[in-house]
């Protein structure tokens, strides 16, 4: 359990604003001390500097302990690499576990890598077995192994039981904190019970009832434990029949459930009712920002996220497959155009407009996959939505192909003077954008049937498609009736 | 506040799962006979048929009392039109207006369209002041005229607050039901008080402490009230100074702190310290959901979440505007490629191999902008990043040039047969990701600096000048250099 001390609570945002500001200004003006120290420029009267470089370290470290965990992880994101290690020297030891937890995954490399393994097994220490199995992946074996023989037999269990789920699986979310009660006692009883702990879990909104044998037999919300009788008993006002999680249910279906019944805590049960722990509100709206952030992230081919001020060959690695992947479809679109030089070389008007086709498709292409996925995503697709959408997706296309394709074609007469290749213009724009619309549709379906991630690369693919189909219309239908 | 009834409990993914297929069935075999009815294909025993549809009428109807709203709010997302009013119709008029918070905004449309306006007003009137202020947009002036008159007058207050605020400010996640109790009286009588409720606002996980005039003085967590000795007073174990929000703080930054301190409900309190009412983290995690959403469909150049079954001219409108952006990029590209026609005539390689070049920058320049925005949304980005960025992004784009530009070289020279056309393509693809680089940094910066939502078209900004600048340098260099 996270203990919090005074000075780290919560904050507003101006007052973290103004805390991180001054932060930032103290570490302005160490750096410039060291600066002109490197540079020479300052006499080196060592006692001055001394002094000077002492004092501030020594503010900069007070402020740093008045900062929540959160906040610190936040200052050391946007620092630069040698400042950044410069302050985690300076934050207290024990914080160090809170810390690793809250930064980003490029971040906590860059701080482990500093880190000696004591250091590393002391940070771990302070931390509870399911926040251990977060930042497992990111620790030295033998660090681990440290780690795992100073632990209890049952913190063991938990920590070999939340390591064994996969990344998006509820168990992966799953905490092993929380109160449990038995069903046959008062509410009274459950009163004084809760008044010889020191504290409670955070996102305590209900207790969890079980029997002898750890089988959940319902749970007792606090609201229900504050309005109802002292008298009752726990079985008289528990909801018998609550809302359970299975640890190997998708952590998707879990945050789904949490956002449609705006819960703040619910118990996961194994595959004989036994309670094995519950997840919380707090970890759901960690992982729907993270999958959120992924989502756009793979957008654009990003791997993951990167430390802005990670090494030039980091970032190349998060990179390239991306780059790769479309320098291939590039490529291919580049041999069909290969295909048609004759015509070019006879009107070469054609290379000037191919561009504006394959653009327009791939746009078009772009906006009905994006849909048809976020569709998919909340599970708006049922059975016989296939054709529905292809019809829907066909009658667009061809409205903006009539309107669009009529513009362009105008256009291209106007610039290049004759009314065919207008014409020529405006069909191939509306076929690219029937193609656009009929891939746009057909590739997530197909992807979900083959039991892939239907977001998965569907922007390039789709780009491919029109890229490639755009310049085959476009110049085939130009060879055909111009050339 | 939301009455659950036994009934509206939330259930698990599975069982949600088969419930939704249990009325889609019942739906399909309803759908059946009405088309063989309509299709004169069964004849028409009007009693047999009445009976027939009435049976599954009346079956379908309990199916989806036994429905939670949020998961009726699914059911109609998934339907197309006509089946969707059809469920409308058979949901039980006092659970309209929960449902109705509940679906997207575009399928709210379509339901609302069909209410009678008394219809409209009694769902209305089911809602609370700060769920009324989301639904107001969507309702026609008269029913809302109606309903305001309807309130009383605290609740006017709160619907004209709710409704003043922006939508993007925390005043419009703003609840104003909760719990308020006074600093001088002991936790047994705060006990005794709660005991009088017939039920808690949702997320209570604290008590707000006020005064007379309706300062805020601090909240007490109900964990606080749980452990510690009755006998204590409220003074002694509140939180004197907690974290509070303002009704015009950005809800972003509000999410932002729920997300680092893991809340569950924070106070909002106006500008003379007077408590106006509170934000949950159910509010919150909506807020996070939408906006991510939101952020995903733009970079598609979607406007809003579309009714997947919308008519055809919803689709178009709501697409329209980036596909016309893109045209006159695209055009503009074009002009770029008009320019150099005299060489593409002389030498048609560089028709097929400018769009490589082009669409490499334009891949690239998206990975840049895209990693830019985001530690931008996350404020990562400090003071003097901006150099620092550039730096490593030009890095980055100096190190892709050389590896793909020098693979690019080589295959143009294969298959053309002239290492001067190489060189020149390899020199290009370098410029062009070192173009993609200055943009992707420059363009998000200026963007945050004029004040304006650096996200918003930053992808076709970014990809209108790889593209033009793309074609302009690679034909550029191979009319300097080659023809």
């Amino acid at each position: 359990m996270r203990i919090m001390a005074e000075a780290e609570q919560p904050r507003s945002r101006d007052e973290v604003q103004q805390q991180l500001k001054e932060v930032q200004e103290l570490l302005g003006r160490h750096r410039l001390v060291e600066d002109l120290v490197h540079r020479q420029e300052m006499p080196r009267h060592d006692l001055v500097e001394g002094l000077v470089h002492k004092q501030h370290v020594a503010e900069l470290s007070e402020r740093l302990d008045a900062l929540h965990p959160a906040d610190i992880a936040d200052l050391l994101e946007t620092l630069p690499l040698d400042e950044r290690l410069f302050v985690w020297e300076l934050v207290r030891a024990e914080r160090d576990g809170d810390i690793l937890l809250e930064v980003s995954d490029a971040v906590r490399e860059s701080l482990i890598e500093t880190m000696a393994p004591e250091e590393l097994k002391a940070a771990a220490e302070t931390l509870d077995a399911d926040e251990l199995a977060d930042l497992a992946p990111d620790l030295p074996e033998e660090v681990m192994e440290d780690v795992y023989l100073s632990l209890d037999l049952e913190e063991r269990a938990q920590l070999r039981a939340a390591m064994s789920y996969a990344e998006d699986a509820v168990g992966a979310l799953m905490e092993f904190e929380m109160v449990t009660i038995r069903e046959d006692v008062s509410l009274e009883v459950v009163l004084r019970y809760l008044r010889r702990f020191e504290e409670l879990p955070d996102h305590t909104d209900q207790l969890f009832v079980i029997d002898r044998a750890e089988q959940l037999r319902g749970v007792l919300p606090i609201n229900s434990l504050l309005i109802n009788d002292p008298e009752c008993t726990v079985s008289e006002v528990m909801i018998a029949e609550p809302l359970t999680l299975r640890p190997d249910d998708k952590a998707e279906d879990a945050a789904s459930a949490f956002e449609r019944y705006d819960l703040v805590s619910a118990p996961v049960v194994g595959t004989e009712g036994r309670l094995m722990g519950r997840v919380t509100v707090a970890d759901v709206v960690d992982f729907i920002r993270e999958d959120a952030d992924a989502e756009i992230l793979s957008h654009a081919g990003l791997r993951e996220g990167e430390d802005i001020f990670a090494p030039v060959l980091d970032s190349v690695k998060n990179r390239w497959a991306w780059l790769a992947v479309n320098l291939v479809t590039a490529f291919v679109a580049s041999r069909v155009i290969g295909v048609f030089e004759g015509s070019i070389e006879k009107l070469v008007a054609l290379a000037a407009l191919m561009p504006i086709v394959a653009g327009i498709g791939g746009n078009s292409g772009n906006q009905t996959i994006t849909m048809i996925v976020r569709a998919m995503a909340m599970g708006q697709l049922g059975g016989d939505s296939a054709i529905r959408l292809l019809k829907k997706e066909t009658g667009v296309a061809l409205f903006n192909g009539v309107v669009w394709g009529s513009l362009l074609g105008v256009v291209a007469w106007l610039l290049y003077g004759g009314w065919q290749l207008g014409l020529v213009m405006t069909a191939a724009t509306t076929l690219n954008l029937l193609l656009a619309a009929a891939m746009g549709v057909f590739i997530p379906m197909t992807m979900q049937r083959l039991g892939r991630d239907p977001a998965l690369g569907s922007s390039v693919l789709i780009t491919a498609c029109t890229d490639s189909g755009g310049f085959f219309i476009f110049l085939g239908l130009a060879t055909l009736f111009l050339v």
